[in-house]
C-alpha cells in the first residue's frame, strides 16, 4: 500500500514555552509546513504558483492537543485528503513520534485555491491538480483514519 | 460598560509567507500570546505558576481565517470567555485591525488547568481564579458574540 506524504522536524528550543513543552502555536507552525509539503506533493509548487499566481489559502484549522511534546522529540505529520471538491481541499494530519505510542496531535484544514488576481478570489483547480488530489483522497479512504474528526468545541 | 481584555501586536517581517500576507500559524502565535495575556488577567500569572505548579494547557483550538493580514497591519485581539467548569475554560477571540471593517479571524481555545506534578494532572482552580474566570464570563456574556462558533469542519 502506498504510503501518505509525511513531512518531519525536530522541535527548536525557541518553541518551548513556560510549560516546559512544546507551545500550541507551533504545532500550528508545523502543520503549516507540512501544508506548504502537500501542496509540492500535488503540484502546487513555488513554480505553479509563480506561473500561475494561484496558490492556496487557509479557511479553517483544528487542532487537537493530544500529548505534550518535548524538545528532545522529533515529529513526523502524516497528511492525507478527507473530503475535495473543484476548489477546495479538507486536509486531516496526524503528528507522531518515536517516545509516543498514540499521536501527539491531529487536525484538519480547510484550503482555498485562490488566484491572486487584483482581488485574490477563489479558482477551479487545473485538471492534473485536480487528478492528484482526487487520487490522495482515494489513497487517504484506505488508511486508518488520520484523528477524531472536527467538532464543535464545547464544554459538554 | 467595562471593555474585555485585549493583546496587541504589529506584524513581524518572517511571519508573511510565500502568498504574502500573514501565515496561517501566526495568527496561532498572536492567539498564543493573547492566551499568555489572559492568564495573566485571571490571576495564573508568573508567580501563580511557580508558587503552585499550575498552569493552563491547550485541549483544542479551532481558528477562523477570515481576511488577509499584511506586515502593515497592527491587530488587536480581544478575548473573552464563553464557558468554563471547575477546571476548564471554553475562550472566545476576535482578531481586528483599523484597516479592515470585520474582523481578520476569529477563534476559540479549550483550556485545561493542570497541576505539574510528577506527571501533569488536571486540577480545579483555586477559589479567587475560578471567580475571576466567572466574572470574566459574565462581563463576556455582555458583548457582541466574539465570533461565529466553533462547528465540525466539513465540506457541505
Amino acid at each position: 500500500m502506498p504510503s501518505l506524504p509525511t513531512y518531519k522536524t525536530p522541535i527548536h528550543a525557541h518553541w518551548i514555552d513556560f510549560n516546559g513543552h512544546l507551545r500550541d502555536a507551533y504545532y500550528g507552525l508545523i502543520l503549516s509546513y507540512a501544508t506548504d509539503d502537500l501542496m509540492d506533493f500535488l503540484g502546487m509548487d513555488a513554480a505553479y504558483r509563480s506561473g500561475t499566481k494561484n496558490t492556496l489559502y487557509s479557511l479553517e484549522l483544528h487542532i487537537y492537543y493530544l500529548r505534550e511534546v518535548k524538545q528532545s522529540d522529533e515529529l513526523t505529520v502524516t497528511a492525507g485528503i478527507i473530503g475535495s471538491d473543484k476548489k477546495r481541499i479538507h486536509a486531516a494530519f496526524s503528528m507522531t513520534c518515536p517516545r509516543l505510542s498514540a499521536p501527539a496531535a491531529t487536525a484538519e484544514f480547510m484550503l482555498l485555491h485562490v488566484h491572486q488576481g487584483i482581488e485574490p478570489k477563489g479558482a477551479a483547480f487545473p485538471d492534473d491538480i485536480r487528478a492528484k488530489v482526487e487520487a490522495l483522497k482515494a489513497l487517504s479512504a484506505t488508511h486508518p483514519a488520520l484523528g477524531a474528526a472536527s467538532r464543535k468545541i464545547e464544554l459538554r
